[in-house]
């Protein structure tokens, strides 16, 4: 908030005290009724607006993403089924649905992919939640590298391409089961690496908790966590660091 | 239970029905009135009674093993504290008790130690718990390894042991925090691992939860696992199996 | 893996040291893009792959099971679906389903059955689990004995049958439920007993992990514990135990 | 509530209406600002007062057993520690303590024992507990005969004593670790079995919960449940069911 | 087991050895190869065979009828859904079904109904609950009355039946949601309350175990407690208490 | 209740001593056979009659507003699903359903709206309980002012409407996922702030639990929760005391 | 936040923009290095402020009640132990510690108590958490009535007072073990009730857990919940209505 | 690892193929017999050692710090008690202790800072943690500044720091009892939050559970999580981040 200039200015008496008032509490979103849209957001924080779609009514969606439209911004939807998808492109025929990571986009611009960021799965059903991970990344302009099925009960398969991950500003480990791969990942790399756990699994793996717990107690350094499924927040925070790294580059 | 001899001895004569019936009813244990002795157990089982201290009245604890005492038979205490050790050794002072495995232990006959169990921990702190399914191996009569603090956040630790660990007949893992030890272990070798999850950690590690379900939830083949800081538990089954494998040999 | 050779390979100046880089990085595995299949694995273990199908992708397990039958290898695959056993069958027309078991199978090379597991389970709902750890067991060329429906509620079934299976390396004790039945089997038999929890019951069976708890929390000697439902798992350690002592006849 | 005997009086005249309407809501209990004692119990139910001593005010405790002292009443205190039992004893010299149940006790009037429950327990770290129920059974006119350390591990001591628990009106089952005690008792007898969960154990058992899921998912018939170490509870109802057994002989 | 004839056929030589040897382990049940069916269930506990019918396969449940058809025996089956009623009445077309208990009943021979238990609801969501309970007391010869939609959140409705409740021999109590019911007709009456948790209830109340806990955890003499939605489990014990009151009359 | 003027009568003799026992136990509910109708209820507390639907019968609904039609009284249903609300409405065809918040209601009569009640979400997922909350708040006669996805993770929109929620008598504030909106708006505004986690989320959120936890132990002064989506429950509370309040002013 | 005011000053030129800008930051609170004062709280929000003093290092409580001292303010805490009460009072010996409630109290200034709040308990052991929130009451300003061990075991003592707790604006409910007087007391009045479960009870109570699920499942309308154990926050609370209510009169 | 040189050292002849098996396979660590210090571990990383004190043995510990001072490196302990800094401080009298982070630290050669870390805490009793946290970065080279006490209960405090806040590298966002600190900041900043929940509360906040849950389920975007009070791993990571973000400038 530039508050400064907008004192300067009721100063000045360009602005009156009741504009002044006003524009305080006026923030930059568009309120739809149902959902209050952050259009500035992209300014302020160098992202795009990203929609979470699960358990959203169809109508509600197809008006945000018609409403980015209207603007040709670029937009992404996460956690999006297939009928949702369907229902919008209606409205919306140029936007992109991916039934793997079910990832909803509109890419009005492409943004080039700098940096690097690695990530890794345990086993094939991890694949959906990397890919959202990956794509988050590369949608907010990170470059990926993926290492899918290097899970730790056939370790030899991790050691093998230690190095490539090794050369990434930071590391996204996926996991479901018993989820150690992100602490096998942590002692082998000095990088940050974000752990996902999934909820692949059966039993006493309670839906990913016992993952998440696995993760979140790990005696390895370096590893932080984010929800059970969250590819989406792993893919926002690696992008926060690999931008922080590279943007020092210029 | 030899049913059929006492059947023919009533068929003989040599026993009346009523004494055939106290007999199928008298069982080999004897009853303190606050426990039950399985003194025929050893010769049942093979395996010399062993009394879970933890919470048991010194008074009982005491006049438990002055039965064993008196028939000078080996008999094995775990979780004893150490104000029950001394309680107990007032009247049995020939009583041996270890302060790190809790272990109290009548030795009248030495056992010879064959076969081999390999006992490894992820860390320094899980060491009480595998002193006591290494020592419990050691009761009953195998012979043990121990690798100590080879935990997955420096996995070359465990790399350069693989080898001498997959000479033995089983493994004993033993881990806390988040317990991965268990999975990458038995990933690297090809026998029967038993994991063990400790107490060790804070937090999200419950007193051990989060490791016993990264063991129960491991992706890795050949895990079965056993209570929280179930060493004995760990100790007994892994004798069993060292058992099987070398009596076939005689 | 033979380090000794390559180094003398190398010595010799038979390989280049870039090759022995190579190789040392070079791990007998196939990529397949969404899988990294472990040919090898069966001349390390003696154990055939496994797929465990819940969750996977029908076109990722075709792809699977026909690398498996282009090189005429057994396979099997744990927990496939009757649509995904259609799905792959339709490339792959040999592979077997059983829908109790739902196991999927690939055996061109049949296994002889040797040793002796029991198989035992608490109620008629824990057969599939059952059949899924016995299957097991015979694909990896176990002989197996069933003894079903035999739970503690009426434990003259159990009674019964003790001797027979008393007479196995080791026992596979089914339950869901309270899940009592291990404790009583290893109360009265003196092998290695795999408890498997099973998710049968409902209200505060959890889905099994008051099975699961029973088992764990055992008071009887010998037990140790798999996932709920997991019968592949106890399977293969009551295989790898079979194997250790039968080995030792020859 | 003798509603009728108070409007026969309202209505010739004999009590007021503003009598009545005061007697209505006069209840029998004693008000001694913290507690509000209720000496017509023993005349409504047949049951003298019980006093749940845990986290009570010593203070508090001393006022409400003298006032059961000074009105000759028989009276229990449960879970009393043994500080407050003697601080209880200073004002009230006549009260017993058992440290072992951690029963308090007023017993002016020997109550005459009738009927038969059967307390069993699966080890000797139960008796506490079982003492607690048996007890309590004691003190409101039950018999009692103890068999304790009859647990699942070793099933013939259960066997053993089978055909003398079967003669009680109920079983009372305590059992901690996994609590398979009950299961087992009520497959062997037909009588209702009071099922008391202890908090003996550690790890997994979490105080007694696996203990009390495996009772309260039971597959055999006739078992009930009451709360962790709740030995008074199950004394209570083995006392109900008892004397309905016992009263319809008169 | 009548031990006793058994051996005096032995000593006389009516029986051989090893066919008293068989005949203590044969025992009366029927191998169905996926059930053993225990026909002389009713002689030894006087409670005919139920069976529950959940997560059973139709073929499995049609045979079981179809046994108990032949002898022409009552039979009960519990939890069965419409599916299977309907597939086991193809074969056993005599079977009757009651869609809101889902209780499967063949009942050849009517039983007399003795006694009283009352069975109450705190709403009329709990009704296929403690219709479960109500029936299967009726199937085994109880009487009952039901108490239905009287929870405490109108505690008038129950004061007004508290009398009638107060007649029965006990008292079964089904409740979902926060599960008071038990607590206040446990201080109101002074019979054995047999609690039922219902998993009627949404959020918080996790499918059934904020009322198991509540019930567990009264401070009200007198209550015990049989899994979540166990109106059969409740029915049965019931009916155990009932005939133990009533079989003194005679 | 009325007690005096029955007693009254009684004295009078205008009441036989019968009849007024009967009256006593009389209550002014109509007993449907699966639920007993409080119609005296909006006498006695000001507030018609709710339902709650959520696994009711159809038959059992239908008969429910039926009973209120032939009344011409005011009611309401909650979480009715569609099938439901058409069932009904077959019968009662004045009946109103809003699938959103999936409220029936009868309204014969319109009640005036006074006070103000504010109702806040976190998100708009959360809306469909934030309209029961609401509508159960128009209902019983109070104002409403929506404020939808004003959550946390944007904070600017809440500041934004801080001083218009303030002028509320009290505050709901409806969010899931991490719940912090509630702790954040009592900071911000001093009014009694009723706290509705909901279901929405995934992962550890645990189907509202986290949400609760958070509510639970907010460090924020003046919060007050109710049961994960109830928002009906968060209504009548606020209309209690919107009703207090503006009471007084009369 | 007096933006106008502040807004006009920078207008009129009385205040540079360098000093708005600052004083937009500048909140009124004092920072002690440990802790942020908020001593304008009373002003902005009617309240003092309370400390929550459990887990705070005794010095910086004692730098917090001198601060307080030092302006003559009024100040509470919460949560107090007796070690930490006794070292405060070294420094401000006029401070008061109530060791039942545990509270801490700085009154300079008496406030006068108008409307009227009840608070119940189920037993004698909930009166410190029942202290707690009755006090907090009082310390601002509110009336208080007390009605204890009115538990639900023994529903007649609480019919007893039920005119009586109904003359409160709100009543706030004290209850460990199964929680069940909330639901009843919320059955029996209309006005708003605040739960507290607490911490009192044993085994499957979980510290309180049983009765907070309790209290949040609740049937009977008009109930909201606090913390376990968290009597001040329902002190807040309903000074919160009670203010709202009495208010109005003036 | 160097394989490269080495295998080119076989090659050559200076090595042989036994030296060159052993070197493989010995590691850089000093094996203590207890431990394995990794004293190359600050080479390979960066990092020096660091040694999880807490359940370790003092003697073990002294012999780990005594061999840190022989070779006069830097190393740091964390979770040590007062007893155990006492203990190895005989030994090694240099060593440093902080009572409130209870870090144990040797710092023979002094770390410069650089880059900028904010570590924020939500009360006072989360100060401990947060000291872990910051004097981690500081023993690792980072530069840290400290928000205390900024909680969401009153968030002017932390709309007051904003913006200082928002300068550094990354954020640590420390918080007990309800935990929503760290959403809050992550919708104020734009840089990656290390949320680390605490075991400050009480009650349902179960020992940090509850600001665990909330933190994982944060809807703001850049927050990742790490086990609760484990200040050390937040530190470890802020300082991976801080570390890259820095060493570009160079």
């Amino acid at each position: 908030m530039d508050v400064k200039k907008l004192l300067c200015q009721v100063k000045e008496g360009s602005l009156s005290i009741e504009e002044a008032q006003e524009m305080l509490r006026l923030l930059p979103y568009e309120d739809l009724g149902c959902a209050r849209l952050d259009h500035h957001r992209r300014i302020r924080t160098g992202f795009p607006e990203v929609i979470f779609c699960q358990g959203k009514e169809k109508e509600h969606l197809k008006k945000i993403f018609a409403s980015f439209r209207d603007r040709q911004e670029n937009a992404m939807g996460t956690r999006a089924s297939k009928e949702q998808a369907e229902f919008v492109s209606e409205e919306v025929p140029e936007i992109l649905y991916d039934p793997i990571s079910r990832i909803l986009k509109l890419e009005y611009e492409k943004t080039e992919q700098t940096g690097l960021v690695a990530v890794c799965t345990a086993g094939t059903a991890d694949i959906p939640v990397a890919e959202e991970a990956a794509q988050t990344v590369e949608f907010f302009g990170g470059r990926v590298e993926r290492y899918f099925d290097v899970g730790v009960a056939g370790i030899h398969r991790l050691l093998a391409v230690k190095e490539d991950i090794d050369r990434a500003n930071c590391i996204i480990a996926v996991a479901g089961m018993e989820g150690a791969l992100a602490s096998v990942v942590a002692g082998l790399v000095n990088k940050p690496v974000i752990a996902v756990p999934t909820s692949v699994g059966y039993g006493a793996s309670f839906g990913g908790i016992s993952a998440l717990l696995t993760m979140i107690n790990s005696c390895a350094n370096g590893i932080t966590v984010v929800n059970i499924d969250n590819g989406y927040g792993a893919g926002y925070v690696a992008t926060q660091i690999n931008r922080l790294v590279e943007k020092k580059d210029g």
